[in-house]
Parts: C-alpha cells; structure tokens; sequence
C-alpha cells in the first residue's frame, strides 16, 4: 500500500487505509525502539523543524527521539527564545525556515488551523503536533495504534471518551480515527463541555460517566485543560471529579478486560483516580511509548522515502 | 588558494582574496543542501559551541544547521538558560567552554568587539555572529555571495543601502566588503541615522531615496532596529517609511534587472513594500538558503581542515 | 575489575575500587578529547536524557558534551520549558520519560534524595548531576580524578576544602570520596557554616585558613553560594573574604608543589584572588576538561556495556 499524503495535518483528512498504513509501519518501527541500537539510518542527512509555539515537554520530545532514532537532524525553536519577540509575522517565519531546506516541519499552535495555513505556504511536509481544540493527529493515531495492538482490532470496540470534549484536540483526532476505523464511540463530559450536534457524526453522547462506561472496551480520560478553559464552564473542579472523574466502581461495569487511556499529563485523582492510572487496567506509558514508534511511522511516510 | 585566518571577527580585516575564497567554497558547499542527504563528513567530532547573548532564531539556527551539515556536534548556550545568572565573567566563561575542546565558538553579543576580545582569550576559533553595532560578517558574507550568484560579479555594480546605517551591523559589514570588492556603495537614510564622516571611505551618500535607488543593480534594505535604538532618532515610523519605505515606484527608477535584498526579519510595509518583499525581484528567501552555505564555509575554512 | 553499579547516585555509595574503576576509565577516555575527531561509537543509539530542574550550563554542557562524544543522543528538559508548568508530578515525568526508552537520566534538582527518589521509580540509569546540598557525585570524581593525574595518588595527601561546607554538595562528595582513598581532609570555613559533628567521620576542622592551608598539597575552595544561602549565616562578603578567601601569601604556607581547585563558577577576589585562579598553581580549567572525561566514564560504566 502506498501513503499518498506530503503532509498529517489531521485524521479527518485520512482514510482507513492512510490510517492501517501509519499503524502497520508504526508496528515495524517500534521494533527499533526495542533494540539495544535504537536507530536507523532511514532520515539521515535531513533536517526535521519543531517549531512550537506551545511549551510542550512530551511531544516536542518525543517528535525529537523520534527524529533522532531515524538520524534525522532536529532543530528546536520554542517561541520564547525565538525571534517572534521582534514581531515576524508566521508566513515570514515559515517561509525562512522553508529557505533553509529542512524536509518536515513539526508545529504547535495555539490556534486552530495553523498547520493547513502552513502546509499550503510551503513545500516541505507538515505535521500537525496540536493545533489550538482542533486535531492533534498523532496523538489520535497513537491511540488506536495502543488500542489495536491490546486488542487486535478497532472494529466494533466501545470506547468510551470522557472529559472536556469541546475543547480536546485529542478527542476530535480520536473521534475521526475511530469512527473511520469502524469503533464505537461514546463521548460523555457536562453539557456545556460537549459539542453541539455532535451525534450527527454517529457517535452517541451520555452525560452519565455510569453510561459511558458500561460495557466499554477501552475509557480514554482527557485531560481537563485548565488552562485553555477561559471562562467557567463548570462549577468546580470538585464538582468536575465527583461527576466525571474516573473511579475504581466504574471499571466494574465495563467489559472484564477494559483498558484505560489517557494523553497525560494527568491531574491525579481529578479526572482519574490515581491508582486506576498506576495500576493494571492503564495503558498510559505504553500510549507514551508507542508515541515515538507512531511519530517514528509519520515522520518516515511524510517524506515519501 | 589557502584561507588564512582561524577567526572570522569582521569583514573588515579581510582581503578581496579571502572573500573570494569563502565565497567560492560556499558555492561548492551549497551543492550540498540540494541533495537528498544533506550532509557531508566534514567536522565529524568536532564540537561548535553556539554562544548567542543575545536571542536570535535566524541566525543561531542557520549555524546549527550549517554545522549539522557538516557533521559537528551542536551545543547551544543562550544567554537566559546560562549560568550568567551566577554573575560569571565573560572570560571565565569563555576559559571554561575552552576547556571543554570545541574546535570554534559562534559568539553573539550585544556589545561591539566582543568576539575580539574573546579570540584573545581562546585558541578555538571565533566567529562573530553579530556584535552590537559593529559587525556582523557571515550576514555581509551571503550578501555578497547572493549578489555575485545572480549578477555574476560584485565589481563596479551600484548597491543602494537603505535605512538606519548608523545602527547596522549589517550596514558596516556590507560596506567594507562591497568596498573590497570593487562595487560602488551608496548609502540612504535619515541624517540622524547616517554615519558621520562615511563618505571618506569613498561611497556616495545621499538623504533622497530615489538618488539611491536611481540605476541600482542591487537594493539592499536594513531592518529598522526599533529595539536597539535608544533615543528616537527619527520623527516616526510612518514618516520613515514615507521618506525611506521601498515602493513599487521606487524599482522603475532602478535598473530593469534590479534585484531587492533584506538581512530579515522584514517590519511588512514599513522599511519594504510587502508586495515588493514577496515578489520576483526579492532575493530575501535565497539570502537564507545561501546563509545555510556561507557558514558551512566559514565554519570549515576557520577549522583549518 | 568490574563496575557493579547501575547508577550513579552519590559517592558516599561507592567503594574505593569503584572509583577507582570511574578513574581509571576517564583516563582511557580522556584521550578521546585529545584527538582530532573527538568522537568514539560506545552509546551511538542510546537516548541520553538531561533532566535539569535547576539552571546549570557548566553541568550541562558537559554531560551534553560527553554523551555527544560517545554517539548518544542528547534530549535536554529544562524545567522552565517543560510541562511542570502544566503541574505534572514528578514521578509522572519520570514515568514518562522511561516510557521512551533512554538508557540514562542525567538528573540535577534543588531538593537533596531526589536522584535516589527517581532510581528507585525506574529502569533507566540515573546520574546524579548535583541534588540539594547533598551530592554532586561526577564533581568530586573529577576533582579526585585530577588530584591523582598530578599527584600521583590521592593516599597520604594533605586536601584543604575551604568555604561554605555545610551548603556544599561538591564538598559533601569530595568528602566522602577522599577519605575512602585515603587522603587527609582538612576542612575549614566560618562556624555557622561547618556542619556540626563533621569531625566523626576522621576529618580535621579548622576555622582558621592560614592552619588549613598549612602543608597542603591541594587546596579546594569552595564557591560561595549565596543565592542558595536563605538566610544571612555571615556578616557580610566582604568579611568572609577577609577570613577565608585565599590569597598569595597562603600558598607560601602550604607544600612547595600546592595546587589550587574550584569547582566554578568562581567569584573573583571574593573566596579566591583572581591572580590564583589564573596563575600557575591553579587546576580549575585542567577540572572543566576532565569533567567530560570523567562524565564519559560515568555514561558509559552505568550503561553496563
């Protein structure tokens, strides 16, 4: 099968058969990870960008071990320490890093849209590392990678999504990779956390985590992102955990062999209880790891190597 | 030819011989980022030591990447993460990476002679990145390599630089090496920006940017450096850009093969027109890419390899 | 001889044939520095993560410096740029860099236990780069290191460490390093700031320069750490110096062939006199050169390859 895509800009782009390739080719790459030599030669003498304009300690790291263990050269630019203080506008900024001819740049940003702007400024490959609440593909694709590899398959799983759904990159990944790769979806959170008009997707929609969670296959938490929720959405954080916070009674009603996911980091004992999160249903650090076979499999696909 | 200098501090203090070998041997390094892998064994062990007391995206990272091109291991150390804040001196600084055997330190600093200083105290070789108002060579240097590339020539060309002269380090490096170099300078800008006394070096300066601009095979722009001018040196920025602002006007007074040039990054319609910045006879992004090998040049020809 | 340790956590847990493993090693690896490609295969496709959650340059580059000449790759996480500002814990940031999969965490902290803390939350090696005022293990071992390239040996020789001994991790280390080589440590420093008891584990305490000085064959100050110093434990700076910076006339008290030792960065003319600190019988850039070497050895005898 052939990848036909320069760019990974979000997985509403993708079609399941884009998504089987990331994941097959993430499968072969993680096998590097587990070597004592964790590096190949596939990426050597190209320069990959991480242009972040969101601190990010995980991703931009893993996007960089990624790079490193395919011999890549990595170049971080963080926006504190770039020259966004003397006031250039981003098309300026892409556009010079375009003219030092790196292969893929790597970017985050605060708001939604900016790597499609981007990817249509330049003509090096794009990868979308979280843009603003829109998509944050890798992480989606890490995801069902960690899903398929637990349980064979994403078909006909219920997975149930719960927390801040309309403000979450990550759910929307996950919510256009699911539903392509033929899963079912149950998103739950407050109301005024939930997108309206959402079921139209096909997905269904529950305010009771007790709902959501009964029969689930896999629980993926999201992070309550404190700090991108500018005006109260709900009453309290408390509050927020009493309702919605996961908890040891709640994995009783899902299916025996239930998994629990979650981006990190996490608010312990907020939106999961802390001992689900070290404890033996977690997927957590494996979602981690997969994260740079899954980075490793769309840093090699981009460039059309 | 043999280079003949372990430091490049300025422009200043080198031969037309030396230019031309830096400028030739960049044009042979330049094949290199045009190849799939970019890379060449050149510095292989060699450790580059970033030192930038100042930030700067552009530059520091078109020497981290001219580096990585040339095999060097990177070590970056910006001024806000370093242990400046301990109060250590400059040269205890200087003594300590030393000892740490890097073959060259790039140095960046606010305040003019600098690297010299620092040359003094190390037998690693020294690039000047920049030096408060003084110089900043490897920007004059890809100028110039720009200018011969698509004029075949620097000799008896007429290059109109246009802006605050008086606090450009990009300003003082293009002269002395345009000067060397056998093209024919003039200067524009407010009067208050202009250099007593720099007609002695044998270049025209005028206070009317279609004097400047009138039969000019080369325009060359310099940012208005809001933040390194301390006192207001000029009425305003609308009036600057009235009187000094390149526009679409302004290129038919210009010979018809005039070619426009900005060291970056650009302030959009104040120093230069942003239609004239995007359009065919910008050489700003190719200013970049040529960077990339003015360093992998400079870089090699100071290792004395 | 065999290192029988995965870590590298404090020198108060080693034996003497286990640093004398360490220093032997760096010797080998010391040599590496001397030649013209500075680089040797031993971790090329091992993930080296810098984990600093206090601003270090000289400690950082110098691990960064070390894992680069073995071939491993370097990932640095500052605390100002990392996700601590999203409020993970600490254990959840060890968990997750595990989870990628690097051999060793380089880790420096202001709170003392916590390298121990982290060893025992994962797998991966962890190198203790200066926790609290407790250890900095690579510090003393290169200071140790250099001792015994000069000398000869370390037994039998008389060390003087002068300064702030209760603040100081680096005298903390060194302390327990020299007595388990034999050597006869004499410490000395304001009462406020000797640690009570010291004297039981077969040291001398002085509060008198000129007697610790006396016969010395090195003498080690200390840095006066006045930004980890909460309250005020002397007089003033200038008294402190008055007391105890070293000065000319006490080298004619020590061993004809004394040598003179700081750890940096060093304050001028406050705990030692600059003319020292650049004259003859000063060590303190012979310590930063071998401070790779040593790191090179630590890196690579934790590894256990």
């Amino acid at each position: 099968m052939h990848f036909p895509h320069h760019n990974l800009l979000g997985i509403q782009e993708l079609t399941s058969d884009d998504i089987t390739i990331i994941l097959d080719t993430a499968a072969s790459f993680k096998e590097v990870s587990a070597r004592e030599v964790k590096k190949v030669p596939t990426l050597r003498g190209h320069t990959v960008v991480n242009l972040f304009y969101e601190p990010s300690t995980r991703t931009r790291t893993s996007f960089e071990i990624a790079a490193k263990r395919l011999s890549a050269d990595v170049l971080n630019i963080a926006i504190s320490t770039s020259s966004v203080v003397k006031g250039e506008s981003l098309k300026d900024t892409i556009k010079t890093i375009e003219a030092m001819q790196p292969s893929i740049i790597v970017i985050r940003h605060a708001e939604a849209g900016v790597p499609q702007m981007v990817s249509r400024l330049t003509g090096c490959s794009v990868i979308n590392a979280g843009d603003g609440s829109h998509e944050h593909p890798t992480q989606g694709l890490l995801d069902m990678f960690t899903i398929r590899e637990k349980k064979g398959r994403l078909k006909g799983l219920k997975i149930a999504i719960i927390g801040d759904i309309l403000h979450s990159r990550v759910a929307r990944s996950n919510i256009w990779g699911l539903i392509k790769m033929g899963a079912n979806v149950t998103l739950c959170g407050p109301p005024t956390l939930m997108p309206i008009g959402i079921e139209r997707l096909g997905i269904e929609t529950t305010y009771s985590i007790t709902e959501a969670v009964s029969d689930a296959d896999i629980i993926m938490l999201l992070r309550l992102q404190l700090e991108r929720q500018k005006n109260s959405m709900f009453p309290s954080v408390r509050e927020y955990t009493e309702f919605f916070g996961l908890q040891e009674n709640h994995l009783r009603l899902a299916k025996p062999d239930v998994l629990v996911m979650h981006p990190g980091p996490i608010n312990r004992d907020i939106e999961i209880n802390g001992a689900i999160a070290d404890g033996p249903y977690s997927l957590i650090l494996e979602q981690v790891t997969n994260g740079i076979a899954v980075r490793m499999a769309v840093l090699y696909l981009v460039s059309g190597k």
